[in-house]
């Protein structure tokens, strides 16, 4: 964040930012939008994305921590809520929580959806559990808490509220984390994992252009990926356009990231893996 | 709605909510934002869906009158048309309504669409027809009524024009009703209609939990589903959570209505039902 | 465009309408909203599409073409951008230019994808270069350019930059055109080609009424229809309904093009035939 300079105007009206897993084919998205409006008409909704695949919190959390440092500080609104409706010991908290830098509010499922976007503002100064806010709509359905909790929550923030007027303090120590495999040198090699796949095959890894450094590979190097007992060649490189047709490239991506892919074709088919799976790079 | 609790506050500028089955593969749901746009700078506009399948009346018109609960009273505009074009005696009007409850206003083809939303706020107060509207746009094509005369007429209201400036009047009581199945009971038990399916296969059932609690069914209890000459069990749940993966349960969906799922499955795929077929409940 | 009278009201507010083909199923369009809003918080944003198809200049172009006469004037972002990340001497430009007539704003690659929608509003009367541009996010990105490059300068411009603000002034004549085909008279009939088809299978074709009419073809007309080495019957009609399910029929559809589709069909998929193909029509 720090790095990005985005030349942002003060805002002078009330910004909610939305992701979700809700898709686009029902009315769902729609009716939170209705919501948001009617208690603070004045916002402004930022639609992050509602396709986040449905139920995948770790996906919608790498999401949240990549985009919102895009998106002018605000309430930041996200649902990916599995256990919603799970009542007794299993129920998931509901939160509202205000960072550490730059005074985001961020709301949503206490299932760890949110954390890796409050780590990367610092952490959360206050936060608050919302199950008996004022705030919420009555009945409280069971299922559709977007709806009825989590959007009049984060309209009221956007209004003006604070967080003691939306739900009860609780610890910020409490919020529950979100568990990542992490790089590490194995072997002369990096031992990098799959922490998501695009629409296009393309995989976002962990570890980064500083630790392949470490293992000897640079721009223009060739990698080998080791993974499901076969190696394949790939380019260290800055743009695929860099590399032919088919051919595996390893590349920052636009998020500041580490990426595989083939260059008009799927690194996930190809490599035939995915999430969560280990790949070893070793400079050759 | 009497019994939910919005926390609305009041609305300081124009508000356009839009339903429809255009989809979100064309730009006809952009153009349409940009005459609005036009017409009305100031307007809010609220996309509840256009993923409605294709000139599904019937479905555009139970989700309208689902959604517009939850979103703020203003200009209502719904366009699912599949008669746009078709002369003569044939035609459908152009309707441009105020509802007796909350003020509302619903602009869309008088092809049953609206009906019961407007039935949900108290019925019509004052219709117009809008074929010859001064705000339609020309020339006005055959088939894109949406952009040409139902986004112009929606603006114009939102930007304080009256009924009477945008159209003709016309009785109210000529408004086309929409003929939905009803629940009714037979044999000791229910008989049920499918109202709707979601894209998860999650069905939407007339019938209310009165009217099961008459045949003896309550939160907890066995019924027995039978369709298509098979008998299937379900529980009453008020959570998909409450019954194994795999199982059937009907519950109470989060519009208020019944629902019949399969946690983690398809009710449509399992039942082999679809709209309009009828199932039997009766108490175990 | 002189035709239709879109009964705008002044525009009070920046306008920032937004074509790309980055589909809806990532964050990237969330993430360009947050940026223009960040550096425009009064911007209202039209999204026009994001569904064109991917890396699909062409199709782009003519949609916005198409597009922009009902979206009011203001500053129009368009990103299909195939080459983004090509060094050297592939490099295309990246620009911003105002028409001629209604001052409009375009920001986008220029590979093509601006310059039909341009000629519609009378040529450039100004344009710049954006590659240095110091409304860009720094670090800029090389291949996601709609967020570092094309957002902020498209919101630097609807909150009031000039376009010498922006970029480097640069000579309109050497904006790049883009290749279209032309329909033409041949052998007594009209040689038209197909433009694009639509997700119906409904195919956007070239000539008018007007060079129908030439080769003896009006409202009510048998034309045959020749392609691949056979011939089919098309009816000229005014609406899809005027011919019976599975006929095909010949139309001016809503953007004013002449267009060919099968009543509750695919045209496409009749004919076998794609984009740039040709057609030859005759009078029967």
């Amino acid at each position: 964040v720090g790095a990005t300079d985005l030349n942002t105007a003060a805002l002078t009206k009330p910004l909610v930012s939305f992701l979700s897993d809700y898709g686009l084919s029902d009315e769902f998205v729609g009716v939170c939008h209705g919501v948001i409006i009617g208690r603070c008409p004045q916002a402004t909704i930022i639609d992050i994305t509602h396709m986040i695949p449905r139920q995948d919190v770790r996906t919608g959390a790498l999401v949240l921590r990549a985009a919102l440092p895009y998106v002018p500080a605000g309430v930041h609104l996200a649902v990916v809520d599995p256990t919603v409706g799970t009542g007794g010991e299993n129920a998931r908290r509901a939160l509202a929580l205000r960072t550490v830098a730059e005074d985001r509010i961020l709301v949503g499922p206490d299932n760890g959806l949110l954390t890796p976007a409050v780590l990367r503002f610092g952490g959360a100064a206050e936060a608050v559990e919302l199950s008996g806010s004022p705030e919420r709509l009555t009945p409280t359905s069971r299922t559709f808490h977007g709806r009825d909790l989590f959007a009049p929550v984060a309209a009221a923030l956007a209004a003006g509220a604070g967080l003691g007027d939306v739900g009860d303090p609780c610890a910020v120590e409490d919020i529950r984390p979100l568990a990542l495999p992490h790089a590490e040198p194995r072997d002369g090699g990096l031992a990098v994992h799959v922490m998501l796949a695009d629409s296009f095959g393309n995989l976002a890894i962990d570890g980064s252009v500083d630790e392949l450094a470490a293992i000897g590979a640079g721009w223009g190097s060739e990698v080998a990926v080791r993974c499901r007992a076969r190696t394949h060649r790939a380019r260290m490189a800055e743009a695929f356009a860099e590399v032919e047709p088919g051919e595996l490239v390893l590349y920052e991506d636009s998020w500041g990231m580490l990426g595989l892919a083939v260059n008009r074709g799927s690194a996930a088919e190809l490599l035939g893996v995915g999430r969560d799976d280990e790949l070893l790079l070793e400079a050759v």
